[in-house]
């Protein structure tokens, strides 16, 4: 419980109506998507200007009281969690596009603006936010900003982190800091910008962001290919590659599509299942670039890494194509997926699937898993189903088993253990599988340095001593 | 005078001829393209391997031994200048190529590969390396990662930093730390390579790097467009980006022009000459796009913004047209420029420059200014030409003037003091005008947790306490 001269004081900053401490908001606001930890937040707080956000942090350090940044609270790591009696700053109300530069084609926003709704303020430019993911009708840019989200289109258009022109923060001490200002170029000392993109709100808030945008693309193709093996995944991102500039390049399991389909919303691309497929996606600027992309398809028959496959002929069957991959998290989600999202070199991919599914094997007969991901950039999606005939806590049990195999394997990779999920708490455990004691002290200095109370968004990412 | 135990010391690292100290090495190593400072070396000492570095910086840690790293030395802030006995640590031994990853288009490259060695080997795998500028054929790729080198294709390909998947790096304490390891996709807390990128060698040693590689561009064409006026160089840039995907867009004034062309080496685009010139590329990857360019110069030409152009119709016509904007420096060099290289919102440009126009005609009406710059990304060098009638000393005592009242402008429009050459020693004292005290505070904090005794690069970029 909060002392009630805390709330006045926060009141008397945000207005007595924007505290909430009824059991309902401590719930909605306490925690994200995951759902290993019970939320258990003190009181959740709605500022409105970055000035009320350094008011509640200036308190907060005088009061040692510890805050929790909250956004569109789809995280999937618990970095947005309160499970210690925390007060949750949201952003809710900071959803205000501010200003829009047509000539840098940069917006400035606040951090509680909705992926979507500065998507959709792109295209009222006739521009283009490319970055997305299934969550993006609801997380906040805040929150993107906080893991660097990543999603379907890096590998044409990259992280969060290629879109950040600038930033405002109130570090964990209470200074309102404004970061690289929105600029192309500047090389005036340390980017700090790019410590707070990825910092999963441990060294401060962002409260706004510059955001670059980009021209809309055009004539997207859609290409879902049927595969004997994951070998021949790997031989087809190659050899497209090599001729077209991709915007995107998927891959998934049969079982997913087995997932997506049983639903009966979403019809297979073809009638006869492989056991992998690749869905592609490219700008087909002109004929000739459209023609280049059916010779490849072509080659890739030849060579047998190719058994069958669509190329979308109109948007519609773009989007319905689309929803073979997008549609997966959704509707995996009944069987209790144990979910991991890791990253190592497109070189060791191969290697590295093969690794894990003789572990998962050898100790898990029984066990299904679902492999999807954003193979062209290195990124896998691994989810373990859960038997029927497991109770969650035994499933859960069982995984956390699994995971440190998993986890020595992505360290024998030099690959990371979380791709773009984040750390929070759910793997804090196992950040050393990822960051050496060397790195990992400097992470703990670089917060102190910014947060010396650490009072902001404690217990994620590390400990600190 | 350096300690002779010290001098045995290094040499038992690096081997005995690796470590120089007669005075043309001490000269030739001790300095950058800057000639502010005279350089005042104390030894050279060229390291090999990563290890290597780290016995010399936990020897330099011992005795208390200031180093400086050193790299193709073409830098123009003094960032890599020993001006106070210092160590200099060249990279020029540590210039292999060391792994290619063709199914990442990605190398891993010691810090001392030359730009072009990169750019070619790229070239020889089919593939791009698109950081390029001026001074390629000497500059290497650690300092290229420590002042996050832009040049002439940022507008498509972004700076150094968009580059870089992986850093090698040794910190001034003497930790040897893999930092993110090549990965695209990788959130496991604070991303310290881009604490590195941009550092201009402050908090380490930078030894090796994962670069990202790109396909090569392909029929580029070259438009060079007189305007009558500055204004128009701006219509020009956004009336072209809502059409095509430029890979440059870079202006120039006339009187740099006639600096360029005096040579008799490089020809006019076209007899007339206009106030201001403005000089385009582009992919012609179909007849389509170039029909469009085509429109868009049409347009511009009834709009009165252009008065002349050329584009090129083969590769030698658009090698060409790039001399008027790359030979620039090289060719004012003799008439001993000042020269700023800064950045403002591409919103903000006409004003800004109307305003530094009307400053130097205040105060200096006989100074003659060559501007040019990286327009498209809001990159501009301001170059005033030292009149035949004033001492260098002279000269410069002025242009400080000057300079205060340009970095003020530059305050007032939110811009940076330095864009692409970063601080290093000439723009240490004017940090604060794009820094706040607060900032530069955490960097101090920043440099302290890497380098506690202040041992790498001392004194450039600020000075800690």
């Amino acid at each position: 419980m909060l002392n009630p001269t805390i709330i006045t004081q926060l009141q008397a900053i945000v207005g007595e109506t924007r505290v909430k401490t009824d059991a309902d908001s401590l719930k909605t606001w306490g925690c994200d998507w995951t759902k290993h930890y019970t939320p258990s937040a003190s009181a959740i707080v709605f500022p409105a200007t970055t000035e009320e956000v350094q008011a509640i942090v200036k308190l907060a350090n005088q009061e040692n009281i510890v805050l929790v940044p909250s956004g569109g609270r789809t995280g999937l790591s618990a970095g947005a969690v309160a499970a210690n009696n925390e007060v949750v700053i949201s952003f809710d109300r900071m959803n205000k596009i501010v200003q829009f530069y047509p000539a840098d084609r940069m917006v400035k926003v606040q951090a509680g603006v909705v992926t979507e709704q500065l998507q959709q303020f792109a295209d009222e430019q006739g521009l283009y936010y490319p970055v997305d993911f299934a969550s993006a009708g609801s997380s906040q840019i805040g929150g993107n900003i906080g893991t660097n989200a990543g999603g379907i289109k890096v590998i044409k258009y990259g992280m969060t982190r290629a879109w950040v022109l600038g930033l405002t923060v109130v570090t964990g001490k209470g200074d309102i800091l404004h970061l690289n200002k929105g600029m192309m170029k500047n090389a005036t000392g340390y980017d700090l910008r790019h410590l707070f993109i990825g910092a999963e709100g441990t060294l401060g808030f962002v409260t706004e962001a510059e955001i670059k945008l980009e021209r809309k693309p055009r004539d997207l193709r859609v290409l879902v290919l049927g595969t004997p093996d994951f070998d021949s995944v790997m031989k087809i991102l190659s050899a497209f590659q090599a001729k077209l500039d991709l915007t995107a390049f998927e891959f998934f399991s049969d079982l997913a599509v087995q997932c997506v389909t049983a639903s009966g919303d979403v019809q297979r691309a073809f009638p006869e299942a492989t056991p992998f497929y690749a869905l592609l996606e490219f700008e087909a600027l002109s004929p000739a670039i459209e023609e280049q992309a059916m010779q490849v398809f072509e080659q890739c028959m030849e060579e047998g890494w190719v058994i069958n496959g669509v190329m979308s002929q109109n948007e519609t069957q773009a989007q319905n194509l689309w929803r073979l991959r997008e549609d997966i998290s959704e509707t995996i989600a009944k069987y209790t997926p144990y979910k991991n999202d890791i990253s190592v070199l497109i070189t060791h991919v191969p290697a590295f699937i093969a690794d894990i599914d003789a572990i998962v094997q050898e100790n898990y007969p029984d066990f299904d898993i679902v492999w999807f991901g954003h193979i062209g950039d290195g990124n896998l999606h691994l989810n373990i189903l859960k038997p029927a005939n497991l109770t969650k806590d035994e499933f859960f049990g069982k995984c956390q088993v699994v995971n440190k195999k998993v986890f020595e394997t992505v360290q024998k990779y030099n690959g990371s253990i979380s791709a773009e999920h984040g750390v929070g708490m759910t793997k804090k455990p196992y950040l050393d599988y990822s960051r050496s004691p060397e790195e990992i002290a400097y992470l703990q200095a670089i917060k102190l340095a910014f947060d010396p109370n650490n009072i902001i968004n404690r217990g994620k990412i590390f400990d600190v001593k």
